[in-house]
């Protein structure tokens, strides 16, 4: 134990620590494998009071701190690589309050997605943000980076459901935010900019969730494609006819990988594009609104073949081709880009980044899927066996930084819900400009003087 | 003229500028009549290019800059009392596009709501913010207020609808944020930190506004409430049977005043308080519940009487009575408080509120209505005739010092939609931490280092 580490036990004698390797090694990195872990150490604070304490002597050593959710994230933005401490709010995983009249659950930053929206459905609400990693993300990391995911269309982001929030800032201070109002007009939104920040300006402790009713009861629907320029039609002709709860689409190399994993077949023939829609159905004229949307397309030309499910099983398996794709690629050391346009820009730039993709990989197994609704696309670019990592990761950047001028012209976003973390750094400047990033730098000044929250990450 | 207005018709000679007595008085103040209006003079730019211009020169100049739109805001926060140049909006109103993909309508910052709704309707969709200001009030000052009203408790507040924003900066640098994205996680989202930040951090010059799908046809319904303790009730069960589109209350007093200004007597009996309800009557279905939930109020005593709205014009009779009181109380100089607590917390609030008023103010006029299924309470106090203005505002003060109190002990907030401006700065630190308000001015410190940005307001 260094010294550093003898004052934070003299400090805090009940505070779990470890210097262990193995915990160094699962707690220093997330879902990226890019950046070998090289934390100080590992904290695990119980309460507010000792996280409040932890960055108080953080100052003190001058220690850089990572605040450390489920590591579920893909932009490096949970790595510690550089001797920080790791505060993991693993310890901090209860629910702390819920009220029916407000719908409101209170709970700790470190507990996980699914246990939320469990705890959420016992009181006959739900909590509507979902995507795959709910069982091992947390809360916290969720604010951090204003999760989106697959129900976004109808939902929102996660910043749409946070009623207050309690954030321990870069100098110890604890804000209490909002504190679960529904109007409160008294001055800058700090709940907001602490939404998203990537743990640069403080460690969100507690989240005062907003529930809300369930939704009345679905179907799911999974749709062949023959042509990228048809899947546009089809999604505005499902927003216009259905009440949507989710648009999903990925390709064939997808569904490649997917089936490859363990998933069931859907079609006997092979399509080059597949949509997952999941749309309220109430009663037999919602089903039947459907049933005309599909035939609609098919007649249009711009659907080929269907599956409605029929069951809660049949849905479940429909998902399982679009949820399971993340983890069928994750053997493969995928290099992920993220990126996000407007949807009425969606079909052009989809084109040119066809074209792009195409002239720039033609040897590597690209995989396409991703939240088409919300214009936000997850291209998966494959690590060839006989490749090394990191001049795999160069080819790949090179790419990347081709992609940002078409997305630049676009009007897009490099991130468009994994964040900035490390692995896009490079290119934060091809969606924000000089003085937004000259204003970010200035806020996070003011948040964290001494610059030790989360250094390195985003800015 | 000064030197300083002559460097500025140098710099800009097709630049719109007055100091016309007449113009002065009319810009220099907003709804609230509190201060004298004193401002430099008025400037009316035409483009960005001009509203850089004059922030460049003011901070030159070392001029203090009060952006200015409809000005008929509650809190002071567009008045020029201190020779301030005011830069009124009015003449960047127009629609700069429509995109029927995105459903966004990007406006310059100067239109009025009305004109945006009209304009949303006119491509079948709303932009469904909406208050009683509608009129006058112009989107530049919804965001910078992050205007709430009548529509929140389904629609959310002013926020929830900016899909991108232009902003000037105080130091003159133009901003372009969001740009109509639906995700992106590229840092710190700067656009939500200007909306509500009252015009001291800069200018919102344009907006792109997400657009949605009108509701479906809607029944408004009357109810005449017994007893304070009965109203919470009555929204609780609202709530659960049907699809709000709005719940707002008013007292007897407010029906009072209204009717003598001209609005029509809903029942033959007089209440002590009132409810407006509007909500989703798509279908017979729909309709029968509206109609169970009244008559189940009814047999529960929670409701004694009851009207609904069977034509458009009986509809707009009843939103009269709602709507109609702001206007029918200003020629009363009423002091103004906009109180919100969870909305868990309203029934202990509103006694202990009433019993601190029924003390404190056994002489004056009381009037209560608001948006209580959010929370959120206007109480005003009207100025009786045989007082002074001076001291009809310190003895209110007085009493919101107790008001205070009070809010803290159930976690409310002293502005739940107006704003802190000038009217609610002695209290601004009642609902926001020591901690929080120098995060505040030292954000603002960045946005805005010569403090030239509507001086005074909010910090």
């Amino acid at each position: 134990m260094t010294d550093r580490l003898a004052e934070l036990t003299r400090l805090f004698p009940d505070l779990k620590l470890s210097t262990d390797p193995g915990d160094m090694e699962h707690h220093g990195r997330d879902w990226t494998r890019r950046w070998p872990p090289s934390p100080l150490a590992i904290a695990w604070p119980a309460s507010i009071d000792e996280v409040q304490g932890i960055v108080r002597w953080a100052n003190q050593q001058g220690v850089a701190v990572v605040p450390s959710g489920g590591r579920t994230g893909l932009s490096g933005g949970a790595v510690a690589a550089n001797g920080e401490l790791v505060l993991s709010l693993d310890r901090m995983n209860r629910v702390l309050d819920f009220d029916p009249i407000d719908r409101t659950l209170t709970v700790q930053a470190g507990m996980a997605l699914e246990a939320v929206q469990n705890a959420a459905r016992e009181h006959g609400l739900i909590y509507p943000v979902d995507f795959a990693a709910r069982g091992s993300c947390q809360i916290g990391g969720n604010v951090a980076t204003n999760a989106g995911g697959i129900r976004v269309i109808r939902y929102g982001n996660t910043r749409q459901w946070i009623a207050g929030l309690k954030v321990v800032t870069g100098t110890g201070e604890l804000l209490d935010l909002n504190r679960g109002l529904i109007k409160n007009a008294s001055g800058y939104d700090l709940r907001h900019l602490v939404i998203g920040s990537e743990g640069t300006l403080g460690i969100v402790v507690e989240a005062t969730l907003a529930l809300t009713a369930p939704p009345p009861p679905s179907q799911v629907m999974l749709l062949a494609i023959p042509a990228m320029d048809a899947l546009m039609k089809v999604f505005a002709e499902a927003r216009h006819r259905l009440r949507l709860e989710a648009f999903e689409f990925f390709t064939d190399r997808a569904l490649h990988h997917v089936l490859a994993h363990g998933a069931q077949r859907p079609f006997d023939d092979a399509y080059p594009f597949y949509v997952v829609s999941e749309f309220d159905a109430a009663d037999a004229e919602a089903e039947a609104a459907g049933l005309a949307f599909f035939e609609f397309c098919l007649a249009e030309g711009w659907v080929v073949d269907g599956a409605i499910a029929s069951s809660d099983a049949q849905a479940a398996a429909l998902w399982r081709l679009r949820e399971g794709i993340t983890e069928s690629l994750a053997p493969h050391k995928p290099y992920k880009n993220d990126v996000s346009v407007r949807i009425s820009a969606v079909p052009a730039f989809m084109a040119e980044m066809q074209a792009l993709l195409t002239r720039e990989y033609p040897d590597f197994d690209v995989v396409w899927f991703g939240h088409i609704g919300d214009g936000n696309l997850h291209i998966n670019v494959l690590k060839p066996t006989d490749i090394d990592n990191a001049s795999f990761v160069e080819q790949c950047e090179h790419v990347t930084s081709m992609l940002v001028d078409t997305l630049a012209r676009h009007g897009g976003s490099i991130s468009a819900e994994h964040g900035i973390g490390l692995v896009k750094k490079p290119w934060l400047g091809s969606v924000r400009s000089e003085a937004e990033i000259a204003l970010m730098r200035g806020i996070k000044a003011v948040w964290d003087p001494n610059g030790i929250m989360n250094p390195g990450k985003l800015l």
